[in-house]
């Protein structure tokens, strides 16, 4: 039985990895222009934020399956994952119109601040607009450029389920989109987005290809399903509780923020099916309004909807403990540090 | 040797390839939810549209190298550069402000339109925009599905190409929007984001992913670039030209759309050059804004800028030519014709 990786050890060996990657690009690039240092930098400065959980899983199924831990190309499979966040959290920021990212100004509002700063004609918040798209696009193209290059023998095992993964997430930010739209949402609507955006996407599938790249077979796919899933459904569950009640000092996000970006979360559905018409008022008028923080809040608290999501949260894990119990102790060993980190922080 | 595949027929074999395709993803798709189906459907419309060139330079390279012409993987290859030019559209679209493609709505402003005539909550535009990203991310990531499991034996030869031209292309992009915010502009940065954005991604590197995919040495991959990127670099001097000259009945845009849009061409870039202060003046007040085409293209033709770009365009020709004439008969058959279609176009 190997060691759990120590994880900033392994955020070491990540960022490693996306370095030289970067490396090798910024070279190819910088000889097509000059101009295109700054974006190329751009990459490389947003990508080297964040908590690096995609990897880990990835990583951790490599380990399950039986993956031989001082193995290189898992790494760089597994970092991969983290060009295909940086790529959609810039387009996110981009669709949510949002002015930072992890405290620092976002994709957009950077290259917009640089166009206003330099001797620039044009509109600059289009520049910074355009400019984001099109990081977000070199990003994720080079998600799947670093991945296919990892070297290792399965990788067409692995291929299988990263483009399922890539499809699921878009398909999960539309649906999120579309619910936007409605008048009326459901749990169960919330639900669904949560578990394409977020359960499958940061989780079930990570773990699918780190496990499919050490040639796992179809049963510890579908047991790392049964365990993923619902600690994926967790993990975003507290996501959400902390998008409303986080400290900000940790989460590096205003308080309240979720209730001021109007997020229809599955928070807010449980809110919405145990208030009254004078509360469904208040989350009519109040969402998106930071005006409403502390009403919202209030109103979150006093129909018991927090408490809910955090029985939602106790029982998911429950349902992932469950399944993880039918894994040998080696595999426990690798999930279980993992499985509290997603779902018992504060950040 | 075998016939150069008759157009049409090439055609319905390559849109084969994509419903295929298509038909396989929105089964998935639409198992995740209901609302996935417009989605899905929007990609599918926007895709069948295009004069499949990138698919037809891709298999012109295959068989150039030897590759067998009745091989259906190298369809499926070739097609796959029809998601990604889809993808590019789309956010193209998005970055431009566009409202129609082809003669139809854009995706975002498609997407606008259904928000607004339907029961929805939220701003319609942003809501177009935010479907309009996704679905270009969507197609992005198809196109390398799509590709990678084109089941040839060389696959990964042909994907180190594939990966050249995506950062080529999102390289150029950035080129261009940057080239829009400086107050000058040379013929040579003109000519560097044609490089890039046009004859690489358009004709040099489709030629390359095919040929490697067939096997080609390093020996027939530099003539097709000596080939290639002069072609590439003609065939979008001549798009320069449609867009300020091209009659709206044949190329389906507005008349002068280049110049509505204040476009940086090559052509607008040879005006600069020639004329006199108030000729720049002109071009200062005029670009961007339609009141002003008429004049704009009585500037370009008192200057002589049509015919410079004209003589530019035959001296390229002449360069892919050259190029051409070191290969074998049977390779000069499947290019020629190509060759013409590019730049003595009308559309």
């Amino acid at each position: 039985m190997t060691a759990s990786p120590n994880a900033s050890a392994f955020r070491t060996r990540i960022d490693e990895q996306l370095s030289s990657f970067v490396a090798d690009q910024r070279a190819r690039l910088v000889d097509l222009g000059p101009d295109l240092e700054p974006f190329v930098d751009a990459a490389a400065t947003f990508v080297s934020g964040g908590k690096r959980l995609r990897p880990q899983f990835c990583y951790a199924g490599w380990l399950v399956a039986g993956g031989d831990p001082d193995e290189t190309g898992i790494l760089a499979a597994a970092a991969s994952f983290e060009w295909l966040q940086a790529s959609a959290l810039a387009h996110d920021d981009l669709m949510d119109g949002s002015d930072t990212r992890r405290g620092k100004p976002s994709i957009h509002r950077d290259f917009e601040a640089r166009h206003s700063n330099g001797n620039s004609v044009g509109d600059a918040a289009q520049f910074g607009r355009s400019v984001a798209l099109l990081l977000g696009d070199l990003m994720l193209s080079w998600s799947e450029e670093m991945f296919r290059n990892c070297a290792l023998v399965n990788v067409d095992a692995g291929a299988i389920y990263l483009d399922l993964c890539k499809t699921e997430v878009v398909a999960g930010q539309y649906l999120d989109v579309v619910g936007q739209t409605r008048p009326e949402f459901s749990v169960a609507d919330a639900m669904r987005v949560v578990r394409f955006k977020s359960a499958k996407y940061t989780i079930e599938r990570p773990l699918h290809v780190g496990a499919a790249l050490a040639g796992a077979d179809d049963e510890l796919l579908a047991i790392l399903s049964a365990f993923g899933l619902p600690l994926g459904e967790a993990f975003q569950l507290r996501d959400d509780m902390l998008g409303v009640f986080g400290d900000p000092e940790v989460t590096g996000k205003p308080a309240g923020d979720d209730l001021r970006e109007g997020k229809r979360t599955v928070l807010i559905a449980r809110t919405a099916e145990r208030t009254d018409d004078a509360g469904r008022e208040l989350l009519r008028r109040g969402l998106g309004n930071g005006e409403y923080i502390a009403q919202l809040r209030e109103l979150i608290i006093s129909t018991g909807a927090d408490a809910a999501v955090e029985e939602d949260i106790a029982s998911l894990e429950r349902e992932a403990e469950a399944a993880l119990a039918t894994l040998g102790k080696s595999a426990q060993f690798h999930l279980r540090d993992l499985m509290l980190k997603a779902t018992r922080r504060n950040h």
